[in-house]
Formats: C-alpha cells, sequence, structure tokens
C-alpha cells in the first residue's frame, strides 16, 4: 500500500487501505514523544503552516508539536491577525501564502469545503483541521487509532455516539472511518440534533441514550457545538444534561470492557459527568496522545518521503 | 559596494548602490526556497524578533519564514497580546526587548517614525515593517526586484501607480526606489487621495486613469486604505470602482508586455477585476515570492554577514 | 547543593540554598546571550509550552527566547485563541497538553494557586509565570540576581519597596526572597494598598514615601494593578503620583549608590518620572536582561540536567 495523495481532505475519500496505512505509520511515531530527545531530523527543512480561522488549543498544539518533533520549521496564523480584515478573499491569502513555498497548510475554517477549494488551488498539501460541520479527518483517524489501541480490533465493535451530531465533524468523520469496517454504528441525541438521512449511511439512531449504550464497546460523547448554533436546538442545557450527559449508570449497561472517548474540549456535568470523564473507561487523554502520533503520521505521508 | 547601515528604515535613505545591492543578494537567495531542504545556517543563533502593532499576514509571515529558512529564532510579538495595554510606552517596550538581546527587531506601527525613533535608542538592527501612511522599504524593494526580473531593467520605464496614493507607505516607498532609476511615474486616483506635493519629487499626476495607464510597463494597484480612513475620501466605494478600478479594458492601453502589480490584500471587484488580477499579465503572486528572497537577503546584509 | 523540586511555584517552597543555586545557575547562563551564536545544545529535543491567560510581553518572550536559545521547541498558547472559550476547565486544559508530552509548561493565570494545581496533576515541571496577586517567582529571582550583581552582596542591605503592594504579586515574591537574607524590608504605598498583616512577616510600613527611601539600597517601585482593581483603592492617579511617585528629590534620600528597580511595564509620570527611570541609578533593564538568564537557568534545573 503506497500513500499517493497530496492532501487529507476528508475520511470520504481514503480508502480503508490508506486509513490502516495512516494507522500503521501512526504506531511507529507514538514512541517518539516518549523519547528523552523527542525530535528526528525527518522534516527538516520543511515548513507547515497552520492557518487557523476558528479557535483552537488542542488541534493547533498538536500540529505544530507534531511538526517541529520531525524538525519542520512552522508558522502559525490565526484569523484575528489574518489579512481577512483587510478584506482578501480566503483563495488570495492562500495563494499568497503558497508564494512562500510551505510544504502544507493546514486549515481550520467555518466554512465546510474551505480545505477542497484550498486544495486545488495549491500546490502545497492541504490539511483539514476541521471545516465547519463537516469533517475532521484527523480526529477521526486518531479517534479509529485509539480504539484499535485498546481493542486490538476495528471488526465486530458496536460504537454508540452521543450528542449534537448534525453539527458535528467529529462525527461525520467517525462515520466514514467506521463504516469501512464491520462495526455497527448507533447514535444519540435529541431528534432536533440527528440529521433525518443520516440511516441512509448505515448509522442506526436511537433517541433513548440507555438502549444506545447497551452492549456499546466504544461509547463516543459528543460536546454542544454551541458556536454553530448547538444551543437553539435543545430546549435546556440541563434537560440536555439530564437526558444526553454520559454518567456512571450508562457505563454500566455497556459492555464491560468498554472505552470512552471525547474529542474534548468536554463540558462537564453536560454531555459527560466528572465520574466518568476521570474513571477507569476513559481513554481521552489516550485521544490527545495519539493525536500526535496521527499528525506526525499525516505530514510524513504527504510531506516527508522524498527525503 | 558595502552595506553598512544598521537599520532598514525607509528607502529614502539608500542609496542607488545600496538598493541595487539589495536586490543583488536577494537574487542569490531566491533559490533558497525552491530546494526540498529549504533552510541554511546562515542566521544560526541569532534572535529575529516581529513587533506588529497593525494586523498582518503576509509582511509578517514573509519575515518569520526568511528568518527561519536561515535557522534563526523568530519571537512573535503583536499588539493585542503587549504590554501596551498596560501602558507601556513603544520605546520602553523597545529598550525591554533590546535587553534580551535580539539582533533584530521588525516594526510595524500606525505612527510614522516609530521605526526611526527605535533605531537611534537600540543597538539592535531595526527593520520597518511599515509605519504608518510613510514608508514600507521591503515592499518598494521586492517590487522593484519583480520589475527587474520580469523587464530586464528599471531603466526606461514607465509606471503608472494607481489607488490611495495618499495614505499609501507602499507608494511613497515606490517613489523613492524609483526615483533612483530613468523612470517615468504617473500617479491616479480621486484628487482627494493624491497629496497635492507629489509632483515636486518627479512624480506626474493625471487623474484620468485611462490616460495614465497609456503605455505603462508596469501598472502598480493600491487598496483603499480603510484603516487609514481612505473611505471618507471618496463619495462611494462603487464609484471608485468604476473610475480607478483596473480592468481588461485598461490592460489594452499599456504596453503590449504591461505588468500588473498589487501590494496586496486585493479587495477583487473594487481596485482590481478578477480578470486583471488572475490574468497573465498579473505578477502579484511572483511579487510575494521574491518578497521572501528581499527579506532574506535584508536580514542577511544587517545581521548576518559577521558569522 | 542539588535541585530535586519537579516545578517552581512560588518562592515561598524555596530554601535559601535553592535561591542561591539559581542565581549561581543564571551567572553561568548569562554569557550566552551576549555570543555571536547565542544558541547551546542543552534542551535540544525538549518542549516548553507557555500558556498565558493573561497578557504579557516581557514575560512571555524572555521565556520563549531562553528556550529557543538552549535549542529547547517552544510552543505559545495564550488565552485568546485557546479552549476556555469552550467551555473547557483549566484542569482538563493542562492535562490535554499533557498528553502531548510537553517536558515544561509555564503559566500564568489570574487565579492564585493556579500553577499548584497544575503541578499536582501534571507530570510535567509547572513553572509560574506569574498567579493573580500570589506569586512571581522568577521575578523575584532575577530581582536578587540584579542587587546581587549591582551590590555584590545581599545581607545588610535595606529595600524600600513602594506602591500597590497588596494587589502586587512580584511584591509577595520579593518578600520571600529577600527574608530568608539579613535585609531591611520597608514598605510604603497608600493604606489601602498595604496588607494589614504584612508586618507579620517581618515587613515594616511607612506610609510616609519619604521616610521609607531614607538610607535605602535598593528601591523598587512597582505599578498600579489596574487589572486587579488597583485604581480603585486611590483617590486619584495625579494624588498617587504626587504621594508616590518616585523622583530625583527621593533618591537624595537614599544611599549614594541606591539602585532603582521597577519590574515593567512602567507607568512613566505615575509610579516613576522620566529622570529617575532613564538615570543612572536604574537598572530597570539589567533587570530584563537577568531575566532571561534567570529563566535560561529554571529550564536548565527543571528539565535540562537528565540530558
Amino acid at each position: 500500500m503506497n500513500w499517493d495523495k497530496k492532501d487529507l481532505l476528508g475520511i470520504k475519500e481514503l480508502s480503508r487501505e490508506e486509513i490502516l496505512l495512516v494507522l500503521d505509520t501512526a504506531e511507529s511515531f507514538k514512541d517518539i514523544s516518549k523519547r528523552e530527545i523527542k525530535k528526528v531530523p525527518t522534516l527538516r527543512g520543511k515548513t507547515v503552516i497552520t492557518l487557523f480561522y476558528e479557535p483552537s488549543t488542542r488541534t493547533r498544539t498538536s500540529f505544530e508539536i507534531a511538526a517541529k518533533r520531525m524538525s519542520a520549521d512552522t508558522i502559525n496564523i490565526s484569523s484575528s491577525t489574518s489579512s481577512s480584515v483587510k478584506g482578501e478573499t480566503l483563495k488570495d491569502t492562500a495563494r499568497n501564502l503558497e508564494s512562500m513555498r510551505p510544504d502544507a497548510i493546514v486549515i481550520r475554517h467555518s466554512m465546510p469545503g474551505a480545505p477542497h477549494m484550498l486544495a486545488r488551488i495549491l500546490d502545497s498539501s492541504v490539511i483539514n483541521g476541521g471545516d465547519g460541520a463537516h469533517e475532521h479527518p484527523t480526529q477521526a483517524l486518531l479517534d479509529l487509532f485509539t480504539i484499535r489501541e485498546k481493542k486490538g480490533r476495528i471488526d465486530g465493535l458496536k460504537v454508540a455516539i452521543i450528542g449534537d451530531i448534525a453539527h458535528s465533524r467529529v462525527a461525520r468523520s467517525n462515520f466514514f472511518t467506521l463504516s469501512h469496517f464491520d462495526t455497527e454504528i448507533i447514535c444519540s441525541g435529541p431528534p432536533t440534533m440527528i440529521p433525518p438521512d443520516i440511516e441512509g449511511i448505515g448509522v442506526k439512531i436511537e433517541y433513548n441514550m440507555n438502549k444506545a449504550v447497551k452492549g456499546a464497546d466504544v461509547v463516543m460523547m459528543l460536546r454542544i457545538q454551541k458556536e454553530r448554533g448547538g444551543i437553539s436546538f435543545i430546549p435546556s442545557v440541563k434537560e440536555y444534561a439530564t437526558l444526553y450527559g454520559l454518567r456512571k449508570e450508562h457505563i454500566e449497561k455497556a459492555k464491560k470492557d468498554v472505552i470512552i472517548m471525547h474529542p474534548g474540549p468536554m463540558n462537564r456535568g453536560i454531555e459527560i459527568s466528572d465520574e466518568v470523564a476521570d474513571g477507569p473507561y476513559s481513554v481521552i487523554l489516550d485521544q490527545v496522545e495519539n493525536g500526535l502520533a496521527v499528525r506526525m503520521a499525516i505530514l510524513y505521508l504527504l510531506i516527508g518521503r522524498e527525503s
């Protein structure tokens, strides 16, 4: 299996083999961050730009550390300091950046498809760091990496995804990874937060959360996407927390060795209780650690192999 | 020809020989960004601070990449995170930074002369990254580099500069570079945007844009400097676009091999049409690419030669 | 003397011997920033995160340059771009960052004790870059370094600290360093800005500034901590400046070789006159220069010795 894509735009564009190649590559990178000298020369002389039009700590930091540990130069651009305030279009900003010959541009944008548009006009590799409610491919890849690491397999698992499905790019990207495997995907959340066409892609809907988590190997919790108006789809946060917040009582209905995932940032007391977030089934911090390895793998596959 | 200046404050302070030295030096650096390993050790162990009190993507990024590709350490300071909110003067901020022994400080500030003031009190090299409506020397140097590269010469050219001349530091700095050569400079724009004393420095005024671009070798478009009140000098943006926006019909009046320049960010549909911006005569992205080489040259000349 | 602490949270936790070890270590690092190649490989392959929830130029830049000159990778996170806007707790942000295996996290936060809380839950070294009105240990260490450097000793000195003592983490941390030595500490300021319990820790109070500076070897001026409501404790800034602003007349009452210190940023014309700030007794810029050396020493002691 060889990687021949210029960009990482979404999971939808990836084959099962490409997904597994990323995971296998990430495994070989995970060790680097555990060494005393956490640095390899793989991307020396390469330039990676992070272009973030939405706020982020985790994802931007993860990409930046991934690039730096591989010896790339990194440039951070956030919307608040960007030319967009002077009326420049995203296309022009991207073309301008490309003229400085970066090797990869990681973009996060509220507009679905923004990374795809850039990928078409740029020679640099474009990595989707989250585009609106559309896709967040590195998140889904790190989620799958974590599932495989903890469960030893992907096939045969029952995965429950709970919360604001409609506004979640994380959920969408996870549907695409998981549907390449023999998994059972069940979504739960308020009816206003479950897209009507979701069953068409093989995802089951179960509005009752107690039933959704029953027998699950993996429970993935989502936060309410306030920045995408998510809050307007529920009567009250308190009611939401009561009906769709993960508590110990739900864990007891799942498989004995269930793992609990959350892409972060968590809103404790709303979609997840402290007891569960910090409990023995939680792999939430493993997800972050694996995210770094997955992003190193993506950078390596996209821009690191010719050297 | 030897470079003996500590700072790059403005084009006004440079001789024709110094300008050409920058251009020749930049030529030797342009190749670095095309290599697979885009990194040379020239500025290893040097510290370059970017101190930006006005928003910027292009210029800050260009300086930062220039410094990093030469192996310097870079520190970014933008006004929103700076001590200025605690009442510190610019002088004190600069003196404080100097105490950490940076080699160069690139400053962008809304106050004309701010870099000059810093240069007087600091031992570090000060680079003007744009000071109000005063000067933007690296922009004019990259413009001249691009003109020479595309035309093969500077002498004998007719250069039309169109738009908000009065508030444009880019226009001012270009006047100073071009007036060292045997060029014909014509400005056009609404009368309220053309400074009255401009003819005194050898620049012709032609309020009719159609006449201004006639026979031009180079047409340089400027954006309305909204952040300096430019919008208040015109009746409407629509009328401005009609009278002073560059369209294909103007290109046909210019020389057959005219080049179209813009310092960015562009406001498409206002000062320039899509057709022209993306057309065969546009060298706008070459300007950005050359800007990187020019800034590497400036850093090298100011702080790189002793090592 | 060996350093065996994982973190630098406050001066209160340090012994006299540990304080002196930092100072002695800093002396050996001061020279690096004076070299032509200002870079040593000491922290190669280490990752240092600055996590600043309050604005800062000086402190963040000082830590960042310190880390970079020792070849560490640095990641800057400021509150405006952070996940806190999405409702994440500080604990979760920190745990997430830790999962990416940084070696040290420098935190500035408005909440006293924030660094201590992080230190308890993280394996990474935590450095307090200022926590509310509580402590600012690297500032007190650089102050002590500067006093020792300029005076040749610490014991036997009379130190006057003037201004908004109650809201100043700098004052608090200085009390803790100085009280390890045979020093006389006198505080002066408006009664509303002097904490009532301060005499219990061996600090004298003298509301009359003229008397406070009399015979002082060191005068340390503080700014009004507007961000902590300091301004509401005085009738007017003008009256404050008259009663507690340092002017030449005060210098004449101090020891002949008095040194004037200020942690910055200065509010000229309020707590200090231009004449004094820029005068021959001022060591304010030495403090900044020494701050860099002290922060290099702290990073070395915390994360640099195993390599």
